[in-house]
This record gives structure tokens, C-alpha cells and sequence, in this order.
């Protein structure tokens, strides 16, 4: 077969304004627009690789320059040359002599990594033919261990316990895969209960959300106290107690706040406290979940890199762990992570809260059950019913549950249509109808 | 008197090609170009506010960017209406609904957030005709309070205890600024021992520290183990015993590999050893401290924000806090840590390996000094030899001491002809002798 060449990267700044309705808005994140920085690898082939970071709006173009700098180390080399050693692709990215001071491997420099290898990822499975979830079922453990960066976490996961969780992870797999096909993978939906919602709309939400088979709702408190409770109250009412409710604070407290919060909203059995406090606080959400135990606690949004997460999990800080699929740089990070969290025991239900992550995180979870922890127990991905129409290979959601992704890739390509409708500030979507929403943007 | 109001914010791309000479290099950082994203806060007075981050060359741009779209929220306000509310102005920098996400208070975005309170700093002292360390001593314990965030940190430090260890820091503190007004503030070199420099040249510079009054040099190891030995070695065949050796491997280890090699160094007798291994491993460095024990242990340069410098405390994994007055943000966040560190008895002694640091930080230690940890015991400020020569008001050392500045401001005041010449990339350096060295920019 004939080596592909990348020959070019272009790079867009996507925008979908999506803060004109209060989607996606918390105690914190108050007018999210729903955006990506978005890099497509042009190559001499016929197929192109296409990666995107996750962000809200304003700073994209941040990451959209970062990602253009650190093309360099992707442009004009074969995609062979890459797959043969992804985790030092991974080093090069993260190790640019004086690039890295502005990190090191954290905020917009790391996000700009994680575009770069979404869509390296994407490009390898879309050659070899594959789902992403699958290309990774199928590699050896020597092949998966190979491209986890290991320099600061051998401490907590050696390369030999890595390769006996994946060793231990190829027996009953074609079991589980038959399982996962028949029924999906389970999901919640956040997407009953922003923060700007109104009373009447939760209740809507939440009924129709029901009747589409959903059995976990999140609900965003971190206003004031009595108000969070009576919302909580309220979807309590329309969904019983059977069903769970997750309720996420987005970093709105302080530890002992977070204490004294957390406990006060126990009456509503909530499944999990969602970032109590400061995501780089793992010393305070080890103290949170010790004194509001038996309530577990969550984070894992903004948790920057495996250095961070590790420490979670050292700590005993974190009962779920929420990886997000582009804060941490690419498959090859969310995999140090994946088993870590194995090795520790503790489940991994992804953050999905954005634009894309829907359609990448189905892949890590599915391989994570098939390869890693081997388990659903406890384990449920995030989804928000946004936006998946501008996606050539939108998730599939039946009665609560991620249906198995076909097509060759990780998901993660937008139509060009809408590459070109809702780039900012060139597209439609900022050029014409919306002056107010651009402004914002100055 | 009038008010003062910020007409206009003017952004520079400050690069000095130092990677030439191999000024600044260690195992990690190779080929840095000591740079800064800086920036003019212009007013409608006869007084400018300067400020900057610090950067290694390749990235600036990104913290330029940021701070061009953070001067929003200083432009066209009074400088009163910042002063009266300093915590409040940084929360509106580091708490931007969308912009946030690219961080939280860390990376690019809050290296942009320290720019601009710098330069705010330094249009206030200037206001006032103060040294910024002036200012800050001759502020109250209740004022000094009113600046720092505590929303993260209270589990750690309350208001109260602040409050009390400010109090207190004003007792003696006439004796205390009487002392270092005649023999100055400690310093150590680094001059001598960068990576990228040859066995002669250490010995030389050593030889020639030693004449020139120094005490105590820093030694950039993180090599092959038998050449960081041979040059430890070395080094302390100039400098005798009775001088101090620091080692600093600048993050090259994983955990255990770092207990391992400083063990090995022991013999070196370190006064002590900084950046074993990841900035963001807060466990892994209390483990090291722990297995090293009695060697200490040091870091901060690359430590993002207060909640990290607060578990480094909490978790008693540091000897050493070294703070980098720019990657955090401001002397808002700079007294965040100084506080904690004097409540957990912890001596402060800042990274200045870089253009502009040592004219900051001397601010902050003797601010330390005076009014806050009130020793200088194991309190030591770090020096670099190079760029004083583009300040307006360079910092003054004599006999390995920093005199304690005079001139109102924070001394980070580039003269004009510097920020002309050194601009990236039109500025003189960059347009016609070095074009060579440009081209590793692109």
C-alpha cells in the first residue's frame, strides 16, 4: 500500500451560538457558545484526518493558533511514521523547547495537542478501515501499553501492570462486544436541567425525557441554597426514585462549602456531587468525599493532564472519574488514564458536555469495557442533544443507550456545510443574522 | 486629584535571542529565547503602567493574544476603580464566562491574567510614587486582606489568619527595612551553571561568581547521572564547602527515577534539589521529599496558581516555595502564596530565571520580609546575570545581595528603545541580523 503523506493542516475556528438559549449553561459557565478549534489533516490519499478541542466561544482562536504552530510536527510526514511511534508523536507535541513553558501539557497549548492527535487518531483508523474503539480492541497490549507516556505515572501504573489489565482485558471480549452491540452502551442526559433553565421547562424536559427511556438526569446547582434545592426537588418529583439524578456544581465552591452544600442536598440521593470545588483541588476532593460519604464524588472536566488524575486517584479524592476527550492530549492520554482508573477500581463516565465529545467519548468508553475495566458497573456516559446534526457520523442514541459505532474513524468530522456556516468570523452564522451574538465576541 | 483612566492597552511581542549563547538552558529547556508578552496600560495622565509575562520565544503570541482581548476589562476604567477593588478585578480577569474554559487559572490565559495586574501594579505604585514593596508595607493588614482570593484556599488559610500574620509582620518592621536597606536582600546565582555550558566555562564563571561576592550557585543537572556527578563535582571544587550548591533538574524525572539520582547527588551535599519531576505532581514530590529526606526539596516555577502552591503546603511535599511572580497572576495571587507559605512555615524563595523576574520578584521577598514571613532565614532570591541592561530601573546587586529599589513602580519597565529593537518580529534584532534564528521561530 501506498504511504500517506500529510500534506497540509488546516485549521478552523468553529462556533455554534449556542448561549442565545441557555444550553450548556451552569453556575459557572453561564453563556457558553459551544465551540471547537477544528484541524483537518490533508493528505495525497483520498481520506483526510479531522480532530477538534472543545471550547466555549471566546479564546478559540487561541488553540487555532497553537494547533497551527504545532503542525509542524505532523505536516509533510507519513501517517506510518506517526502510528509506528504515537507516543513520541505524543512527546513532540507536548516537549517543544520553549512551547512547553506556557503548560507545561495544560490549558490552551495542551488543547491544541489534543486536536492534533484526535485527528492523527482519526486518519490511523479511518486507513485501517476501523472504528477508533475497534482499531484499539484489536491491538495487542504490547501495541496499546506502547503508547501510553509513562514518565510521570509509572509510580502509580508500571508498563507491566498496564499490560496485565490489557492482557486480563482480551479474555470474554468477544462477549462483551456481543452485549454492547445487542444493547449500547449506557448513557445520561444532561440536558434537562441547565442552570438557565426555568421551572416549567425542567418539568417538561424531564417528562419527555422519560418517555425517550432515559434513567439519569443531571441537574446543575451551585446558585442559592434554597433554590438548588428546590429544583432538585422538582426533578425529583418528575422522576421519581427510581431513576437517578447526578448533580453538578462546576468548581462554584470552596472545600468547606462544598461540605456543608453537598450534605444539605443529600436528601435528594443524588448518584454523584459533580466538581464540588476547584478542579485542581485533590487534596480538598479528598477531604470533600470523606466527610459527605456515602455521597460520591465526580470531577474530572478540567482536570488538565494524567499527572492530575493519577493524584485522584492516589488520594482516594474522586469516586468517578470524568475524563474529557480533548482536555487531555488524544487517545494516547485518555488511555494512560483508562487504566489508571482500572488499576484503581475506580469507573470512568466521560464528560460529554460540548460539541464532539459525544461522538468521541462513546469510543474510549466502549474500549474501555471491552479492553480495560471490562465492567459497567457504575458506568454511564454523558450525553446533551445538541448540535449532532452538523456531524457526518452522529451518535446513535436508543432508550438511554450509545448504540455501537460502524464507520471507519472517531466521529468527530463535521460537515463541511457547517465548517463553512459557523466558522467565526467568516460564516453565515456570524456574518449576517447574528451582529449581537459577534459583538459579544470583541 | 484627578482620576486617572486607562485610555488605551498597547501589547508587545518581546523576544531576546539568548538561545545563541545557551543563556537559560537546562536538560528540559534547551534553546530558551527569554521573552515576555508585555504590555503598556497608556492613561490620560503623565504615567504609564508596565507589565509583563515571562516566555521562552515560540508561544508569545498566545499570551499576546490573550491579553489583548483580557484588556477589556481594564480599558477605559479608572485606575481608582481597579485599586478600591484589586480582588474584584481579578476575578473578572480569570472568571470570563467563556474564556475560562481554556484554563481555569492556568497556561496561557492566566499568564496573560499576571501581565495585565502587573501592569496595573505598576500604574498604582507609580500613582502613589512608591516601590511596589512600599506600597504593600505601608498598606494595612485589612487591605492587604481585601486582595486575595480566598474562595479556594480558605480550607488552608482563612481571612483571619491572614489578617493575624499580617499584624504581627508590623512589629519590628522599622529594624527589619533599616537591615535591608544597608545590606540588601540574599541572593544565588545561576549564572554559572547552565546545561548547554562547557566544563571551562562553569569553572570560569564560578571563579569569577566567587570574586564578585557570591555565596550560593545553582547547577542545572537532569543529565547522564555520571556527567551531573562530574560536574557537581566540579563545581564544588571552585566553591569549597562552606559555599551552597542548589541542583535543579528541571522536571526530567518520574518519581522514583528522582529519588533515585538525588540520592546519588547526595554526596554534593545540595542545599537543595528543585523540579525532581512533574510540577503538577503535588504526591509524587511529598514521596520524594519524604525518601530524600534530609535533602530538600524545591519547586514552584511552573506551579499554576494558588490552589496548587496550597496542597504543595498541605501535603508537606515541598521545603522550598518558589514562586514565579508572572505565571501566576499578579501580586493579587503572589500574596495568596506568600501568606499561605508563611502560615505553613515555608520559606518563599522566587524563580527569577528569566527577563524581568529578578526586578519583580525582589519586590515580593522583601515585602515578604517585612511584613509577612518576617525572615530571611533559608530565604534566598534567586539572579540571573543577563537583559538588566533593557530595564528603566535594573535591579542593584551587591556583594550577592539585591539593594532594595527606590524608584516608584515594580521595575519592570522595559526602556522604549529595547522594546523597539527586541519586538518580535519587526523589531531590529529580528528583521535583519538574525534571520537564521528567526526562521526557528515559524
Amino acid at each position: 500500500m501506498k504511504p500517506i503523506t500529510i500534506t497540509n493542516v488546516r485549521v478552523v475556528d468553529l462556533r455554534f451560538p449556542t448561549s442565545r438559549e441557555s444550553i450548556g449553561s451552569d453556575a459557572v459557565n453561564k453563556d457558553p457558545d459551544y465551540s471547537a478549534a477544528y484541524c483537518i489533516l490533508e493528505t495525497d490519499a483520498e481520506i483526510e484526518g479531522h480532530g477538534l478541542t472543545f471550547t466555549l466561544g471566546r479564546g478559540t482562536e487561541l488553540c487555532v493558533t497553537a494547533i497551527q504552530y504545532l503542525s509542524k510536527f505532523v505536516c509533510n510526514r507519513t501517517l506510518e511514521s506517526m502510528t509506528s511511534d504515537l507516543n513520541g508523536l505524543y512527546l513532540q507535541l507536548v516537549g517543544d523547547t520553549q512551547f512547553r513553558w506556557l503548560g507545561p501539557e495544560k490549558g490552551v497549548i495542551h488543547l491544541a495537542c489534543g486536536a492534533l492527535l484526535n485527528a492523527v487518531w482519526d486518519l490511523y483508523a479511518k486507513a485501517e478501515g476501523k472504528p477508533v474503539w475497534r482499531l484499539l480492541t484489536e491491538m495487542t497490549p504490547e501495541e496499546i501499553v506502547a503508547i501510553v507516556d509513562f514518565r510521570y505515572i509509572s509510580d502509580a501504573l508500571t508498563p507491566e501492570e498496564a499490560l496485565a489489565i490489557l492482557q486480563t482485558g482480551k479474555r470474554g471480549q468477544a462477549e462483551r462486544l456481543a452485549a454492547l452491540e445487542a444493547d449500547g452502551y449506557p448513557a445520561y442526559t444532561t440536558s434537562v436541567g441547565w442552570f438557565g433553565f426555568s421551572d416549567e421547562k425542567i418539568r417538561r424536559l424531564c417528562h419527555e425525557a422519560i418517555a425517550e427511556g432515559w434513567t439519569h438526569f443531571k441537574l446543575k446547582v451551585g446558585g442559592d441554597a434554597i433554590d438548588d434545592l428546590r429544583r432538585g426537588r422538582l426533578v425529583r418529583e418528575e422522576i421519581g426514585w427510581d431513576r437517578r439524578i447526578m448533580l453538578d456544581a462546576n468548581q462554584k465552591w470552596g472545600v468547606e462549602e462544598a461540605i456543608g452544600r453537598t450534605l444539605q442536598l443529600g436528601e435528594l440521593k443524588p448518584y454523584w456531587m459533580e466538581e464540588p470545588t476547584s478542579p485542581d483541588d485533590i487534596l480538598g476532593h479528598a477531604r470533600i468525599r470523606a466527610e459527605v460519604a456515602p455521597i460520591r464524588i465526580a470531577t474530572g472536566e478540567h482536570c488538565h493532564n494524567a499527572v492530575m488524575f493519577k493524584q485522584f486517584l492516589q488520594a482516594k479524592a474522586i469516586d468517578v472519574c470524568q475524563i474529557d476527550s480533548c482536555r487531555v492530549a488524544g487517545i494516547n492520554e485518555n488511555l494512560a488514564i483508562l487504566l489508571m482508573a482500572a488499576k484503581f477500581g475506580i469507573p470512568v463516565c466521560p464528560h460529554a458536555g460540548g460539541v464532539g465529545l459525544c461522538e468521541y467519548v462513546q469510543h474510549l468508553s466502549i474500549f474501555d469495557y471491552l479492553g480495560v475495566s471490562c465492567s459497567l458497573e457504575d458506568r454511564i456516559i454523558e450525553y446533551v442533544d445538541h448540535l449532532h446534526e452538523h456531524f457526518r457520523d452522529p451518535v446513535v442514541i436508543q432508550d438511554g443507550h450509545y448504540m455501537v459505532p460502524t464507520r471507519p474513524g472517531y466521529s468527530g468530522e463535521v460537515l463541511a456545510a457547517s465548517l463553512m456556516r459557523f466558522e467565526f468570523t467568516h460564516g453565515e452564522a456570524w456574518r449576517t443574522e447574528h451582529d449581537e451574538i459577534r459583538s459579544l465576541h470583541k
